[in-house]
């Protein structure tokens, strides 16, 4: 089954190059971007500036192979893709949770970006915890290692 | 800019129409399905099974209708789509933190299922506190009414 999306906006940060790249929001705490919107959806942003956060699901647009199993950032070992977050999976889909800054018409700032300049947004949704956060009580592989993904940067491996 | 993806499974669940279903995972506790993963893309499963929740994106197959306005199901007011978890968005790509319980194979055994059954299933990712929960301080128009979320279910008003 062919499903067909097509881009809401765009997405702007400082991030010109994969290398060196944070890999998690954690990991780019402070770092401003900002998204502007296609005229076309602008109406649906009413309301959005309530919220502090907001989930953003855009397209890995420089992603060109795509890979079943990775060894990821936080790891030597090679895993299967949907047990990480590497960008080169079969339906090359990022999510991030970022801060919500303000919207001023068609433009969105954000804070704690940790995406590509130039990313295509696919969609936005409000972040609720009462929603979204669950007692996580087991994180596989990444057990021991997630607290470190806001230290960890990329290398281009993704590429 | 057009975006194709392709579904890499199918997700199964009791619902088999939208009206009377949970809104949320919330209100789905205790609720069982599992997915189906195509042959081609089981592969990537290794190590997911340390995981005890996953976030399933998949597409709302049954949206016909975009909107960039919708009353939500927790308001009589209308909102802006971006601002909602409606499945009448532009992309109509849906989010559901579910309970992993187990692996089979190319099966997953789920609960705490919000999803309608037969739905495409578009990725899967692990669920990692450290790099998904934030200090979410406002949540706009659901800051009083997205704890009823779990007593809430559907009307079919979104097909």
């Amino acid at each position: 089954m062919t499903i067909i999306y097509e881009a809401i906006g765009v997405i702007h940060s400082p991030f010109t190059e994969t290398a060196g790249m944070p890999i998690q929001p954690k990991g780019a705490l402070g770092i401003s971007g900002h998204i502007e919107i296609f005229p076309q959806f602008v109406d649906g942003l009413k309301d959005l500036d309530g919220f502090s956060h907001i989930i953003l699901l855009y397209h890995f647009h420089r992603v060109v192979e795509k890979r079943l199993r990775v060894t990821p950032f936080l790891d030597s070992t090679e895993r299967g893709v949907f047990s990480t977050r590497a960008p080169v999976r079969p339906n090359s889909i990022g999510l991030s949770i970022v801060e919500l800054q303000g919207i001023q018409d068609a433009r969105l700032s954000i804070v704690n970006v940790d995406i590509l300049d130039g990313t295509p947004l696919l969609d936005i949704k409000p972040c609720v915890p009462d929603f979204d956060q669950f007692l996580v009580t087991r994180t596989g592989w990444l057990d021991k290692t997630a607290p470190d993904a806001g230290k960890m940067t990329s290398d281009g491996r993704f590429q």
